[in-house]
């Protein structure tokens, strides 16, 4: 636990280059033609609120929070109690904003918007990854996400102790049925998308143990096995391990927080689940006002 | 049940007006410079494929479903089985889309991580609604959205049986304890944002019979009881209908589909929950690929 | 009459989000590829400059004015005499900018021609509501405004003592004539209008006594009486003031500074002009440079 | 007199590059989260409607206008009884729209709002374009603009029988005040300013018939002479055309209806007025609504 | 050589998602106010016009030529003689476009523009490519390309025979001397980085064959050999097969037509060269116009 | 040689208004969705940067190269050893840059890839420009430039001792052969062309001396001399000198380094050049890092 104040600067290299946008498209869609409340508070009144945690979580968001802050009011202080990706105990105070009190009450509700989705899907994106602890296994996201915040989501995915899977379609190749049918085979397919980047990483879906034969024989770079049952998995894993050049092996389908230790407890390296981004239960947040401390 | 081509312009002027731009933006976010696995695709081959919805389900989203395959390529086909609002069995198919192959497997994606949201707020606002049948009372959304698909949720609300509160912060005066105390007083407060705008509606949050009292004097046009037990909402109800001019009276806090009845019971006007559009359980669709009809 | 540095920050809750990029895209249509002219100037060349209006004025505009300059140079100071709202006479000098001389001649035509524009809509608003100063009736705007700068324009009949009337199509139901014929009845229009939005206030043109018995016993909010004669105005007052919940009465049609006095005394509410905004007699300003201050 | 369909991609080439984007954002802010009286209208229904010019003008818009209601509904049919720069009869049918009556619901205001702002100053160019004919001098526009739609006032002007004068600050030099000084002299700054372009037009603001001297020797291409006296102006012809390579003239200052025709009588070659620009007397335009031909 | 009519939504699923945008850029930037030459031409008037190719080349950005004439006029006929990624004879008729006259005129330098200069791109690739041919080794680009053109830059390097190299900064891990000296060793850095990303590929780039022990050895996926000698590459190349799990090897540095051969020879796996991008000789094309075909 | 620190604001009256967007562009396609490099180094950890130039060119860009820093960390300081426009020997050290390591890691490609392209044009502009140092003929840009580009360009070309010609389609009249047949004359086309605009220049390219004739007495500003002989051009020099008008004379094809002192020597007041803006060679830069000084 620790006390720093957010410059959004200086974390911006590693964080989304549309994250400015997307805090300032909330603000637009917020505050529209003006906060008519806002001028019930007089111009000059200073405030300082405090952002309660309601339940157990793992923080995510605070340089969105920040800049829905400081793209209002760039002289706001907000002091963090934690940081993105710790591990926050219910009923903790997060941070502490300081200063004029109009743009700190026109900015709150779209700063703990970003504040409680970012940190629900870290928070359950935890929960995968510590029932993975010590396997050797990864949790990784999708493509399943909201419109519009992906790059978000990945990154309370990190935050949360997972891995991200591809970002799009640009930056990975994952070939599937209609892509097999379409190349003719499966290696005709893998051919076919080396040659367009040298350093795309090339996965394939595949349905049973004979695809993934000719998946590795191709020479894929990580296979997709999808709804497997935890026998095949294991037979895939093996046979896998027997290759001159192994692939990463990621199984898909079926999983739950019940059932992500056995999968993992066959040796496949990743596990994907869609529910860390297309599912939400955000996090409860509070904001409490009080006296600036001066 | 019934088909139809969903027309793009047919449907705009009720429709977000940045329902376009989020589109054109998910879009973006997900093709990037390109998706590298289409091109292992003919670019004459055609496909068919159809939505599948694996649970029951309130549908919303197809202006955006289709939205999403019609800015890649207008020429595809798309006819719906059922419209936004309507009620979906299990393992319903919701509609086919026809044409090229290409742009069908490139906005698969994007088009279902939109109709999955919506339709998610959609069906569990239905499940409120069906909870206050008959009662005269209705539930109402939050501030508390998505950043950036305010007015997408807003939509899906409407379309599960909900109505709306206010858009955001330029559309209706809600005064808090916080405007409250630098007006002086509930009167003051409702007195200076009277003058802003002559069709504005004020709505006062209140903590307390007393509050209410105050606020009804002063000529609110709605009143939000918060966290008010139920007996205290019976008074509130009793107290308001014996007004000259009452106010629409709101419950908020601790709304849940088991207390819902029970709160419409004491006879608020309205029940305002978070939950609709802050939490997200994705409805669950798959796309199917087939043989295009000749 | 009052000293102040203007800053952006301080005034932007109450004010619309979108002034910055109002402001960039005046900014960059004048500026274009360069301003060929500014190079005659040192780059380190300081100057001050006052701002003389020549007529007698509401002022409204400054935060347009300022991120004109400050968009281009943050580092201009910008010292006020009057604030938005002020009556100003003849003669007086506005402000005072000193800093770097390029930057302040660069925007020096984008930042007078938003003041010129939005104190004109104040002063014209002003003559409309001193005329009706004591009557309790107020001057409502419209949507027949400029494009693209209609938030602007809405805060400017503020400045001037008007109120606005709805911002667009999506904050109030306006029935008219092609609804009720739609819906079949002003009762069945208000009807399907209340179930969209639990807050938006539902307004009906009329253009009789028996269209206005229709609006009131189906709860409409407003009335919009267009162009009534004054006799009809006063009974229709009168109606409404014996009905248990009375509706807010605006007028319309004919509305001169003549006869705005005579229509507020039958008793409406509010009385709305397009004149407002749709005409423009731009204030007189000019700009006048001196040494700067040491 | 002509009927025409108004396609937007014909008249784009010589029609501002932000056409589009102008309407795209009148739009937006009337639309927001959506029309929320179109609902009332059954998504089927078709309507006529017809533009009525209440007084006598000259037509500017029609693209604008065209774009308004496009964007919404591409299918909407648009037949003009006028051409932009047509000379209009108070009373007259200005088109007429038919197609699906929700979008022309919702575009209409936007879409008379462009109309009825371009035919304004079309109509006022026009009125000085007539007391000039014959005369061989041109009125001129400045920059005294409506922040953001600048491109679609020049284009008004030239519908009206008037030129543009520079654009912005990029496409002309204007040497005033500030820059002789900042040069040194006339010369000085025209010899700095040559060298950045080789086509940029060199106009200079001179006080009096020294400074047009100055002007003159050094090469200037246009000679702004501001707030002279008829006999002064006289004088400044006389001597521009005496020289072997005399530029243009243009007066300013002062300039009105009454006095333009005596203004020109002195032979100077251009008057430039802000109030062609600034000044906007909405041209009064309504639409009336009819059954649909078939 | 074969006849198409090219339709920009049939490519855009491979294409970038940014090429209507950087297309509407360039429109916007050349017409801005209005082609003010265009007006000279009859709006009715129909031409026909060829793009010749003066010098042997290959073809590379015919759907952003395309997209220059149809953002304009979506009804203009453009039908091609070759395809992108083919080579074309010096004189070659490269495709004929059919229409309106206006908007071919106003278009045709954006469209040349990309042409020339995607083509230029895609011919100096090829050059490599050919030496390269039968080698087993490709060329790569980096990221040195012109600021808001990479993805159209990537594009034409794919058409010249190239393959990509990462994209940008979020789609691989490229580690340099800096960040190893931050994370204390080759394997720290390595580790730390394979925690973000499951799929993210790891390149090292190394000085020397020791660095290159420790890259291969911390599991990385490539190694970029930057400025080897060719005896050193050799020796990296003898080593990498040596390994268990050999990384893909990229040499860089030096790179020219006439060593590439030799580069290729030692074994290695791509060779990387700025030059394709940052480096522009504009094809030699032209337009001739001619009377449309009936 | 001097010391500066650059601040963007106060260079921006000069330069393209879409500067800062060009910069935005360019970042956000390179950082996309994180820097995934950047977290190997400590958020804490400061640097310090130098750029050397290994060949002699002339300097542009500055402006570019530090928006690329300071939009993602304003506090970076920049410190330039040259300024733009200046003459740089080979091995020259450019600017230091001392701050937050991972910004300007982070920055660095962005920046470097602005600074190579700008002072690659305007180093091959001095190099005509000196060609043509003493000849008072002025060597030109042309349309044939990077799209997105062109303020830019156009700017490298004026710190390379190049004019302008004109900036696009909208600030000067160029009659081609096209517009003289369709307006049936060179007159008819110059006079349809005046009546737009009082001040934008009028240029005719002609293919002989007899149309130079026409244009030239039909009041042509500038003529275009395409592709003419030496011996024809010294004709249409002596023609044009003998005019009671002369135009500006532009010489245009086959224009080369060896050639251009050739054609200035015939008098002519321009020379024009697609390959100034149209080829890029870009300059050899490197950045090199050291620990800041303290």
């Amino acid at each position: 636990m620790h006390g720093r104040i957010q410059s959004p600067a200086a974390v911006l290299s590693e964080l989304p280059a549309d994250l400015p946008e997307q805090v300032a498209r909330a603000l637009r869609e917020d505050i529209g033609s003006g906060d008519v409340t806002a001028e019930l508070i007089a111009a000059t009144a200073q405030t300082q609120a405090r952002v309660l945690c309601r339940q157990p979580a793992v923080l995510c968001g605070a340089p969105w929070f920040d800049a829905s802050f400081h793209q209002l009011d760039p002289g706001l202080r907000i002091e963090w109690k934690f940081a993105d990706s710790d591990r926050v105990p219910a009923g903790s105070i997060l941070c502490e904003i300081t200063g004029a009190a109009r743009p700190i009450l026109t900015a709150e509700r779209t700063a703990l918007n970003f504040l409680q989705l970012l940190s629900a899907t870290a928070t359950v994106t935890r929960r995968y990854a510590d029932a993975l602890a010590g396997s050797g296994c990864q949790i990784l996201d999708t493509r399943k996400t909201i419109p519009g915040l992906r790059s978000a989501q990945k990154y309370a995915v990190r935050c949360g102790g997972g891995a991200n899977h591809r970002l799009g379609l640009y930056d990975m190749v994952l070939i599937k049925d209609n892509h097999i049918a379409a190349a003719g085979s499966i290696a005709a397919a893998i051919h076919a998308a080396r040659s367009r980047s040298a350093v795309l990483p090339i996965e394939v879906e595949v349905e049973n143990l004979e695809q993934l034969r000719q998946a590795l024989s191709a020479g894929a770079d990580h296979v997709l096995l999808d709804n497997f049952e935890l026998d095949t998995l294991r037979a895939a894993v093996a046979f896998n391990r027997a290759q001159p050049r192994p692939a990463m092996l990621e199984a898909s389908g079926g999983v739950t927080l019940e059932r992500v230790g056995a999968i993992a407890a066959t040796g496949v390296d990743h596990i994907s689940s869609g529910a860390l981004t297309k599912d939400i239960l955000a996090i409860d947040l509070s904001m409490r006002f009080g006296t600036p401390a001066s």
